[in-house]
């Protein structure tokens, strides 16, 4: 039996070793103790499950502009609310109206067959009848360069280049330049279509789409992409020495931009309420597929960390504010309407999470912070320890979406998510519900729940960033 | 040094033993020993793939009456020739031309979307305008009996039935009724319209055909099949209880019947010449996909175990037989065909194999013989030891085009193909040759060539077998 001496000393100590800083860290005992509640409460929860089937299967596919668009940017004002986080609002954004329509694409010879096929997105149509020329196969767009003046004029520019299987992105950073540059230069080189082997690591039938950009100096001609299976059978047929004749048909069309919005939710922060730590992740779609991985799987990790963060007994010091950024895919239009605030309101976002990446697993944690914070980031990769994560490095580039906000110098912090069979899926008709892992969902989850909320418990200040690389897209 | 006459007394014995039947088996030891060097041969050899890769690159689909069916039967003709097989000709058959068209379906209610989507093969079309209506998911034929009179009338029955995946078969044995009966069954009960769930294995975002047979005495409607990832999202909306209200098009439609045919090539056997062991194999495919696992892989298979044993210095006793059967996807027209011989042409036909479940490879011996054959076939299997192969009962069911002829009593023998993948791919855009396992191929290519091999060296005679039990599909 305690004497009331010894139990008010215990009582005493108790509470100064919870809230007091430790001298060895960055972080109060409780933080870190409430950090461990919000990993097992996030590990056992099925909101973010929840979240994308909802999502997936009561709006569906949602490019900007879309019925879908307007459907999701619904959907989320009214989840965010359900879920309880506070100040939910919308931000006008206008944005792009780029229509599909359909696309054909016929070999005429040597061996006459159709193959499945997809514009990429941003391609103008041909015309009702189509185009019809021979084919010539390049790489890459090295491989164009280096070709003579006058090879392809005329011709359909088959880009045969297969993007590289990699678990962090970089084989699609590597191969993605074919899509997005690729039709606008063989159009500089006198080319008048473009067909590419989709930037896409599966071996199903399904040709993947994503944006391209045209040269301002040069013409724009249609430009599609296909599967890779039928990559392979088009390039056994240009080894068997035959030229390669080919047709293609597309109705893609531009319309008048149209409203859409970014949508935003906060858990309110206390004593440090002014600073705000950004969890970014976009709403809108491709089309072909219904946007579970891209990003439905995104937007539940960060509008459920944010509701654990809120459902913890102590509230944040800074204030987290999730925004569902508005067509991210075709332009980042709801990235650059957000920027546009005055600098002061930019100013106020102190550190940035973006999560676009699929539904995880979260495997490594890197950032890129002012180097006085590195003790920080590595105190908070300890905390995390139980997610058993690599410790990257300070080079993290983020997403597209807080893109602008790093190039000011704000801090991100990047629990990276597994993009080993992200490419699989993204941007094609297979990404579905079905694609996504719920196990690896809740634990990327409980990944940007623990280190949103350390990060924004932080004891001293996230200094801004000196430079910061290009992002991933 | 041995003397001359152990010499020749050595020589004599092993001319003894190796043309006599051994008292223990039902095969020489030269027929045993040509086995072996058939498998090595066989596992070492590439023309089953090169045979694969010609069919579906330079034919591609080939659905019955279609460009690619005629260009099918001029390859096969042309590469039975240059592989050395003898009496190379074709069979007349006419063949059903049933058009696939476009299909479309969409949800209107309560969440709008599109869902990729494929006409069963022989289904009639939409009108222009395509039909609307309110949706009543059944499970499966069994549950749509049990419906109340009235009950579906004026609707669209879904069916929701998932395969099951097995290695043998028999999970598409038990799900493919809703396919072929289905849309017959809920026409007679009232529906205007089928959608299924697609008979298929697979968790990517591609439909797969096959056929459906409507009843005479019941209107005929038009049926879809969609993917299993659209199957869950339409089970998603039919669970969130409210009218689930669906909309099909589709501009199938059928032309008049044309000229197709069988493509026969032989090895000619020696002593026993007039029996004829027979290779089936069906040369057409549905028409979304290639055809790579079904069936180019059967015919390169057949054409290719037929080639190896026509290059053993060894001539067969029996006459080995390949027959690539027009059609039978869509009514197995070329086996209906073949089986129209006067009655003494069938009867020379003494035992079968047919390749129609994709690559393989072979991983078990099964067969349907007349009981005093049992014997051998176990010899077989035991000849067949390096394949490591189950030995299977005998009850053996064969495919769909050697059905004609076991039911007229021919003895089959069954290497089976491991088809635990097989419905993964089958019948849909997927079938291509990315999914056939070039090792596997070879493996199974090996295993027929043995079998068909000691097939055609039988001792004994092949006799017929008193039931044939109804086949698979």
């Amino acid at each position: 039996m305690r004497t009331f001496k010894s139990l008010l000393i215990t009582l005493l100590v108790s509470f100064t070793s919870a809230n007091a800083a430790d001298p060895s860290t960055s972080f109060t005992r409780a933080d870190l103790s409430a950090a461990n509640s919000l990993r097992e409460r996030a590990l056992s929860d099925a909101t973010s499950w929840q979240l994308v089937e909802s999502l997936t299967t009561e709006v569906g596919a949602r490019p900007a502009g879309s019925a879908g668009d307007r459907a999701a940017v619904a959907w989320a004002e009214r989840e965010m609310r359900r879920l309880g986080l506070a100040n939910v609002r919308t931000q006008e954004v206008m944005v792009p109206q780029w229509i599909r329509g359909e696309a054909e694409l016929s070999v005429i010879s040597p061996a006459p067959q159709s193959m499945p096929t997809i514009a990429l997105g941003g391609s103008i149509g041909t015309t009702s009848e189509g185009l019809e020329a021979e084919a010539v196969m390049v790489k890459d767009i090295a491989a164009l360069t280096a070709l003579p003046e006058g090879a392809v004029k005329g011709r359909i520019v088959y880009f045969s280049n297969r993007m590289e299987r990699t678990r962090d992105g970089t084989g699609y950073g590597r191969a993605v330049p074919v899509r997005s540059q690729g039709p606008g230069e063989a159009a500089a080189k006198g080319a008048i279509g473009v067909v590419i082997r989709s930037i896409s690591t599966s071996n199903q039938r399904l040709p993947h789409t994503g944006t391209t950009r045209y040269k301002p100096e040069a013409p724009r001609i249609p430009a599609l992409a296909i599967s890779n299976p039928d990559a392979d059978a088009l390039e056994r047929l240009f080894a068997g020495g035959k030229p390669v004749r080919l047709r293609m048909k597309s109705t893609s069309r531009e319309l008048p931009d149209v409203r859409s919005a970014n949508v935003i939710g906060e858990v309110p922060g206390t004593d440090k309420a002014a600073e705000i730590v950004i969890l970014g992740a976009h709403l809108d779609s491709w089309d072909p597929g219904v946007g579970a991985i891209d990003n439905a799987s995104g937007v539940a990790i960060m509008m459920n960390a944010a509701r654990l963060i809120g459902q913890l007994p102590v509230k944040p010091r800074r204030t987290i504010r999730v925004v569902l950024f508005a067509n991210e895919e075709f332009g980042t239009s709801g990235s650059k309407a957000y920027v546009a605030q005055p600098q002061d309101q930019l100013d106020r976002h102190v550190l940035g999470f973006e999560a676009d990446f699929g539904a995880g697993p979260v495997w490594r944690l890197t950032s890129r912070v002012n180097p006085e914070q590195l003790p920080a980031v590595d105190q908070i990769h300890r905390a995390m320890k139980p997610f058993k994560l690599a410790r990257g490095d300070n080079e993290a580039r983020g997403g597209a979406d807080l893109d602008g906000l790093a190039k000011l110098g704000m801090p991100l912090l990047s629990p990276d998510l597994d993009g080993t069979d992200y490419f699989d899926v993204h941007h094609s008709a297979n990404d579905t519900l079905l694609m996504v892992d719920a196990r690896a969902l809740q634990q990327s989850t409980a990944a940007f729940a623990v280190s949103v909320w350390l990060g924004a418990q932080y004891g001293g200040d996230w200094e801004r960033v000196a430079t910061v690389k290009p992002p991933r897209r």
